[in-house]
């Protein structure tokens, strides 16, 4: 604690984050990362560009990127917004849409970013039970409200929502209800079409889990032009220029290469659907995921000591230490290699 | 207007910065870039990167960077905090230090994102009016307040402060102080030395200007490690991962290559000296700068004339309508050809 620190920045309690470590080589199956590299198309983009542009300011409204967005969503670029990283794309909605309203609704099991934000913009929320199975009931979110955010596939649990269930969910509420889909490309149905029949619907998407490109903070947002136009007016009051150079071209890059994006997201399924199988097989319980990762508990082996032993094994997974999930590990799905190491570790427990 | 807006976003007044043309080339002296492009090791850097290793998010703390800036500055790695270009690191120091506190300070005149932060922030604050000459008054700050900031050498004037005045501000206050000096490595003093002796002193820094990379966005903040971890806590509530891989190590090879620094700074003061007796000749009233750019004004030419006939002449330099200065001028220093086809344009007005 500092007296120079402000009332707020005193009572926050950060996100904390996945360890990165930096000394060891992990097999590192804790923050979500994409194991395959970004597209070939990337790193032409990185290692040909031209260096010397650099000196310049980027284009505070991103135009290129906007456009390369547009064309492959189908939307317009006024409906879309760009920022360094899908993190703050989320901070700017909360700021936009919800600082200052009633009680904001969010899953009591979600993303833990969402509550840091609530206490940097001092926003009111109420956390919705998930049901028994782990799932959200969007019938919970028929009460009075400020705003909405749901993390679609939900973290950590990977649960996916059906788009019925969104549009259940638009129905209830005149509030802006923000779907964040950092995971969406993985299985999970985008409720991205949506945003042409619901003005108070922003999609949040990131280029950092199914794009392979976590190290260069690209995140957008799709929405009605309103609420494109009000996460400007906030962006332009506190950063002009969120997306550098090689970022917008990393991204346009990427999107530009479509066949490699499919086979690495297919491949991550498939991954998946095997680790799945050998974990039930090994008598663990593993959630329905629609994401890069699965959450999973055992009856017998206590989460925080599977933990444990896999990081002496060498091997980094997530526990989170909350109510009703603290007997749960999420694991990143890697590649073969990684997933088979994982296995042949957790039958040494046994 | 939207009503999914929150009130303080009805109420924004973004910040408006330079022109980024994307359609034709012109001569761009009107956002302060450097005319020079970064150093060969920032090419080698982003040319030679190793691409794969995006998909991993880039280290949360930042402490490659930190600890290059660390040998650089001689300060440790704890007074360091670095951020997405200094817009974002300003942003947060308003957040961090100046949210629910009295009034701040700054100047009437100066970079025009502060009182746009203020609106983000509700922060309060007094404009203290420049001297006749455009220059600051320390003992004008002599009085009650919740913070102050200035840029040093300031902006739009070019005009710096000396140590021993911003020492005697440091004495006058309790609060804290952000010199915020963007563009004090083109002749002015850094007051970085003094963070070891004011508790309440911070420091703000970027890589945009003298160091050819605002196309990346890297800015930090040097202070006592209670200023820096205040910071950080707001950080690691908005966004985790502000600095990405390629910048961090674009940073990096340019602070590793110090000639090429010096050669270019000093180039540019060259240039700002010839340019300076240039218009001088010319008749202009030139503000004696020790930046990248000149603050000036002729008696015979409204500004926003100068402006309108320097654009059709495929010159971009900058004009604000604000009191007091809207008949001045910024022009950012550009190579030598550039500020020749200036001059050879002013004269045509002759």
């Amino acid at each position: 604690m500092s007296k120079y620190w402000t009332d707020i920045v005193q009572q926050l309690n950060p996100y904390v984050p996945g360890e990165q470590p930096q000394d060891q080589q992990y097999i590192k199956l804790n923050t979500n990362e994409n194991p395959y590299p970004p597209s070939p198309a990337v790193t032409k983009a990185i290692n040909g560009y031209a260096v010397e542009n650099l000196r310049r300011y980027p284009d505070p409204e991103s135009r290129q990127l906007r456009q390369a967005l547009a064309a492959y969503t189908g939307l317009e670029c006024e409906q879309i917004f760009v920022g360094n990283g899908s993190d703050e794309v989320l901070a700017h909605s909360f700021k936009t849409f919800f600082q200052g309203r009633d009680d904001i609704l969010f899953p009591d099991i979600g993303y833990s970013f969402y509550p840091v934000y609530c206490s940097l913009y001092r926003v009111n929320y109420r956390a919705i039970a998930l049901d028994s199975n782990f799932a959200i009931d969007v019938s919970d979110y028929r009460q009075a409200n400020g705003g909405i955010i749901i993390a679609n596939p939900n973290a950590p649990t990977g649960i996916t929502l059906t788009l019925a269930a969104i549009r259940e969910l638009l129905e209830y509420t005149d509030s802006v209800v923000v779907i964040d889909e950092a995971y969406v490309d993985f299985g999970a149905e985008s409720c991205q079409a949506l945003v042409n029949e619901y003005p108070n619907l922003l999609v949040v998407q990131t280029f950092s889990k199914s794009r392979s490109l976590a190290g260069l903070r690209l995140g957008y947002a799709l929405g009605h032009v309103e609420l494109i136009e009000g996460l400007n007016r906030v962006k332009n009051s506190f950063n002009s220029y969120p997306v550098d150079r090689l970022g917008s071209a990393a991204a346009i890059a990427s999107l530009g290469d479509d066949d490699y994006f499919q086979q690495c997201k297919d491949k991550i399924i498939e991954s998946r659907n095997w680790l799945t199988e050998a974990l039930t097989d090994l008598g663990f319980e593993v959630l329905p995921s629609k994401s890069n990762f699965i959450f999973t508990r055992h009856s017998s082996y206590p989460a925080s000591q599977l933990y444990a032993e896999l990081k002496k094994a060498g091997i980094l997974v997530r526990h989170f230490e909350t109510s009703r999930i603290e007997n749960f590990i999420r694991i990143s799905i890697g590649t073969d290699d990684e997933c088979s190491a994982l296995i042949e570790a957790l039958k040494g427990l046994h």
